[in-house]
């Protein structure tokens, strides 16, 4: 490991300065000594997201292991009860371990410059990482490693600058999250490249296998859809080929407005969300990423015991997303459910009678709202959106 | 987490097929139904370990941290005795746990293609990850995450042939080393990129806090230096003018012996060293990786709690490699200890009485020689090579 970084540590500290005021003034280069034109999101040619194998590939890819070994499997036993390996395509590995009932939890995940905003970028990737635990439902991260490509197309003095802020970005979100950065790695690559691993140690009673979904149960969002609309769009203020696409749509305020709200909800952690999963017994959860809502919906229902499918009707986008996804045609994929999130909701199966006051209490607890937008229904373990699912407006929250 | 992969999964499984065989037979391209000039190692363009922020630019940045947050820092106590955090230019993270005494060791690692058979580098950044946790004497690993970057310039068939090889041999070594790969991260970028995280959880007497090296210890490495010039050397064979320059104090045979050699030597675990550090009672150790022999030996003698000082002597390097070293003038710096290695060997640090115990009880159980090759003296937490250090020549095992 190349910067176990105990300087990186410290589990007392208050989050100060920095956080919030950065969080409301837009990044500016000067101000730091750099280009007017320094854009982070341009040290990579694919953002966030998007920058994963797709997910037919992957499959094929690790399928071609699958064959020789699926026949050996076992499941591991502790104190003779059947401990589950959790693993493809759900959001975090559960491990057991030699240790008298505990588990392993743990998730990693990097991607590509999102934003802007190198504070913000951290932060961002921090809580994205960390989302896969709280889709377990599991709420306390014991320790997080950093990993980080530096551009080798930046200067030296974009360096500088850069890395720090993306460090102390993903560092204050570790804390924020009650956890500490303790290492990472860090390399030089022609992309500009962030991510972590989130690893927990627990009882199996902390964290929710996502398969108990019934029928009757209601599905729940806990952030809105769009944030890759939005950071494309606010990319496209500064090119106006891109920019006579959505005009007739939207205002540069409104882009403005959808930025700052998706930055705010991708460096939103899930841990309420994840607590309140207990609170409310939920059957299960996933957390929307790269393979956009139906993407990530489609494995959670894969992953079912019962026979049952899930009925998407709502969608919650941020505000004049879904019009700037539509005057694009079919770039996006939006309301079809394949736009890429970075660090979107998590998706919950709640029982009928809890999701309603699920929705209130994580309202009442962060000031988000969450949105009821689908049902869980007989079925053969798919999942789908209606015909003319109802778009919901999501607006900044300023 | 993107493939959380149960199907990398299989505890129980023998290590069949592919391994031997595929190390010595070379990876054929055409055999795959690819071109014949088909290298891996060029979807790269640095190579393994060479690829790190440099030593000096990775402090500085770091500590740029490091200064609102030291006099914050407190070392968490558990039942009523310290644990400390282990971090900043060690091998791992070592986390103490809500649970009874229990401490989280980890470790992160990912760099470039180094030898161009996919099989083989699988195997070597699975060894190279590791690494980490045996140099801290931790013995079992459990549980592993692969991280994998596609390379935007492999053609789908590349793609299709080499991600699956990397796979399982990242997964065979994984198997080699009593652990399971459970998951992990793809995406695509312009290099390949391939590492993993290995974790495990343990009491504090499963692992040796590297700081305990007293006046009159001797070090002992155990792997041979030179991997990188071999890996340079052997991609030379096919460029005239580079081949030129080193014509004179090797032959192709040679070359392609210590090619061989050095990835026999880098897809080996350092398991069997980490175990007898604890029979032999190591004082502390490191693996030497992409800053060298020197500047790993630098940063052990830092992290010492007496005032002592590392002399290195002597220097084994794979045959050859020292001549094709120094025929390449300043560009390796391989025997002022400069020279970047790939999951190299642990330099350890035994009381005097114990070493020679050591590397033949190593020999033993292994096959493969362990060095005495320096000592420990009074000083100030410093790392050097003599002015003439012995080169000692390490042949190709077959």
């Amino acid at each position: 490991m190349s910067y176990a970084a105990d300087v990186l540590n410290s589990a007392h500290l208050e989050l100060h300065g920095g956080g919030d005021a950065e969080l409301r003034r837009p990044f500016d280069p000067t101000a730091h000594d750099l280009d007017a034109s320094f854009r982070l999101t341009r040290f990579a040619d694919l953002k966030g997201r998007g920058c994963k194998v797709p997910q037919d590939v992957l499959s094929k890819l690790v399928s071609a292991l699958q064959q020789d070994y699926s026949a050996q499997d076992q499941e591991p036993q502790f104190l003779n009860v059947a401990i589950p390996r959790i693993g493809i395509g759900l959001d975090c590995s559960v491990i057991p371990l030699r240790h008298g009932g505990l588990c392993l939890v743990q998730t990693t995940d990097f991607f590509y410059p999102i934003v802007d905003d190198p504070y913000m970028m951290g932060k961002i990737a921090c809580a994205n990482v960390l989302s896969d635990l709280y889709a377990m439902g599991v709420t306390d991260c014991d320790n997080m490693l950093m990993l980080l490509a530096v551009s080798t197309k930046m200067t030296e003095k974009e360096r500088d600058v850069v890395i720090p802020l993306i460090m102390r970005g993903f560092k204050d979100s570790a804390l924020e999250a009650g956890t500490t950065v303790t290492g990472g790695q860090s390399v030089v690559n022609p992309w500009c490249t962030i991510g972590g691993v989130a690893s927990t140690i627990c009882q199996p009673n902390e964290y929710i296998v996502p398969d108990n979904a019934v029928v009757g149960d209601v599905l729940v969002l806990t952030k809105p859809l769009g944030t890759q609309v939005a950071v494309n769009a606010h990319q496209w203020i500064d090119q106006p080929e891109r920019w006579n696409r959505i005009k007739l749509v939207v205002s540069e305020e409104d882009v403005r407005k959808a930025y700052h709200r998706a930055m705010n909800s991708m460096s939103r952690l899930n841990r309420v969300a994840a607590r309140l999963m207990h609170k409310y017994n939920a059957h299960g959860a996933t957390d929307i990423t790269g393979f956009g809502l139906l993407g990530h919906a489609q494995t959670l229902a894969a992953h079912q015991k019962k026979d049952v499918s899930f009925v998407i009707h709502n969608l919650p986008v941020i505000a004049k997303m879904a019009a700037v996804a539509k005057a694009c045609g079919n770039m996006f994929q939006l309301l079809q459910g394949h736009s890429a999130e970075t660090s979107g909701g998590l998706l919950i199966c709640l029982p009928r009678e809890q999701a309603a006051a699920y929705c209130k209490d994580i309202e009442k607890q962060e000031g988000y709202q969450a949105w009821i937008i689908g049902i869980v229904e007989k079925g053969n373990k798919t999942a789908r959106i209606i015909d003319k699912p109802r778009v919901i407006e999501v607006p900044a929250k300023d």
